[in-house]
């Protein structure tokens, strides 16, 4: 592309401090260095571990940054030593890396990946320096993703190469919510056919739950939400049984052999319950990303979305630009979307 | 026997209300009913459940009582519809029973049972009657057991049979004690070859589970106790490594597929952690008795003892008499014994 080896000047939404809204700008990608990848973002959800970041956190570090891990694009360039992925290659960021020579990376039984940006530099890519400059400062990648721009780039081992008809604004949302609750419930909580199960929160990441729940041949799957107006939309992903609790997800458990799975990052006090809980044979788990072994496993989910296995377009309630991305913080932030989709570049 | 069919007047040390020292009496012990079999009493562990009852609780309800819950004896005789059993049987009562029948003994997931004392009845067998009486009073057989006396009655589905070479001033340790520590490790960790553990807490039911890691193949068992005395005797059941903490335990474990287990039930405040130590993948389990279904392996448990699979002897740090209880209640409050086990009768 005419484009390969130079900056590339283009459009973000730039977070400059907690709280603030997002400010568009032009910034500057310099381009992908050894074994990096420059990617044109053609969509993103908006997800709550954006909104964490920016308001519940309240910690000047980590800013300035472009926001947004849950995008798909197109492939711009490669840097040197890149042999899997070429220009034009359809692709879903990992906010979750896979080497695939780590201890973590080599073990079936988790999906943490040693050389993940978390392990080492908090809020930018793996590599050590960001590859974002705006009014001449360096802008860090958040979650060693940032899709809220219309190119970011990215090391090779937090890319998955998808199917080359994939719908991209529909398929982005596989880049977290809907993998990491579908995968709670058919990987971490391994549902087994006839089992009976109950999904605390019915935003994107519990709807997913829910189906997958179902797809794991779940006998009943009660909805739990303290907002009654989710239950239709639960419903839809396979929900039977529906509820308007306290929070007492590990106490509803079967005692014996209950599992009771603790996901996502909204919410950072600490949990707790009484032993006996745990005594009576219940247990408590977590996962990150849904325990997909990322890079591997978005390529499949893709395609269990185009062969029906899965549903995608039911979790989209509005679609915006990303000049709008104010407006979609505050859809989520006041609880009146499921995911949001914006439309970054065509 | 001459005493089948009769009420047997025997010693016992009852605890007439909490925080107060045991009295020794005489006790009336009426003959087993339907499903029943009363027992002589041989030996008893003393273990901090029994402590927790009598001091901690504070709450009247429960007394008066016979303690004792770590027990071996012989089969006295046996009351109508009991055919697994015989006078003259070498016996440990089960505080966990085993019917055989339930939806939880039916399971391969967990070693519960529905019709256990402690599922109706706190503090009595699991007849919602006790067989005890003194001085006019029915006491109540504390978690269904009561082996601090010379004879009580428990339902079969709560007793084991076991080897008749087996010493019973011995083997008494896997009616609780060692059974929940070793079963902690093998059972609800699942502890394999190779594995890296830390055990916290160097009692009896931690000096177990130290063997039980050894048993299934720990390459590295590190042992975690406030008083370093312990790690000596740490070091004879196969501990590696020797720590003085804090409470950490699900801190230390690895992410990714780390597993923290909870058993006991000495400390009953709730227990938190960060949700951070959940979502990278680390599990939080625990289990009562070990995770043994109680009347099927108690008797195998026996057997690996017979054969020096595993050890019971080097727990033993004091003999007593059922005289001497209320002093082996105060080495146990006061940290000086692993276990002492009483001698009830010949």
């Amino acid at each position: 592309m005419a484009t390969a080896g130079k900056v590339i000047k283009c459009r973000a939404a730039v977070a400059w401090e907690p709280t603030a809204p997002l400010m568009m700008e032009e910034i500057e990608v310099a381009p992908p260095q050894e074994g990096e990848i420059r990617i044109k973002v053609v969509a993103t959800g908006v997800c709550h571990t954006d909104l964490y970041h920016l308001f519940e956190g309240k910690d000047k570090r980590g800013f300035p940054t472009v926001l947004g891990h849950e995008g798909a694009g197109v492939v711009e360039s490669v840097g040197p030593g890149v042999t899997d992925f070429k220009p034009g290659d359809k692709v879903i960021p990992l906010f979750l890396s896979q080497c695939g020579e780590c201890k973590f990376c080599k073990c079936p039984k988790t999906n943490l990946c040693d050389r993940n940006w978390s392990s080492k530099y908090h809020d930018i890519m793996s590599d050590p320096t960001t590859r974002f400059t705006c009014r001449d400062q360096p802008i860090l990648q958040f979650m060693g993703t940032s899709t809220f721009s219309e190119y970011t780039v990215i090391n090779q081992i937090a890319v998955a190469k998808i199917d080359d008809d994939a719908p991209l604004e529909r398929v982005c949302l596989l880049g977290c919510g809907i993998s990491t609750g579908y995968g709670a419930a058919v990987n971490t909580a391994g549902v087994t056919p006839g089992s009976v199960c109950a999904v605390f929160g019915l935003g994107a990441v519990g709807l997913a739950a829910v189906m997958g729940c179902k797809n794991a041949g779940a006998s009943r799957i009660f909805a739990v939400d303290i907002n009654e107006q989710k239950f239709e939309k639960a419903k839809v992903f396979g929900a039977t049984d529906f509820l308007n609790p306290k929070r007492t997800a590990l106490e509803s458990c079967v005692k014996g052999w209950g599992v009771s799975v603790l996901v996502g990052w909204t919410d950072v006090k600490d949990f707790s319950a009484r032993p006996i809980q745990l005594i009576s044979g219940k247990t408590w788990k977590g996962s990150l990303f849904g325990g997909f072994k990322s890079k591997d496993s978005v390529p499949n989910l893709v395609c269990d979305y185009m062969n029906g296995k899965i549903k995608l377009d039911e979790f989209i309630t509005h679609k915006m630009s990303l000049e709008q991305v104010n407006d979609a913080i505050n859809l989520m932030k006041t609880g009146q979307c499921i995911r949001c989709i914006l439309n970054i570049s065509k």
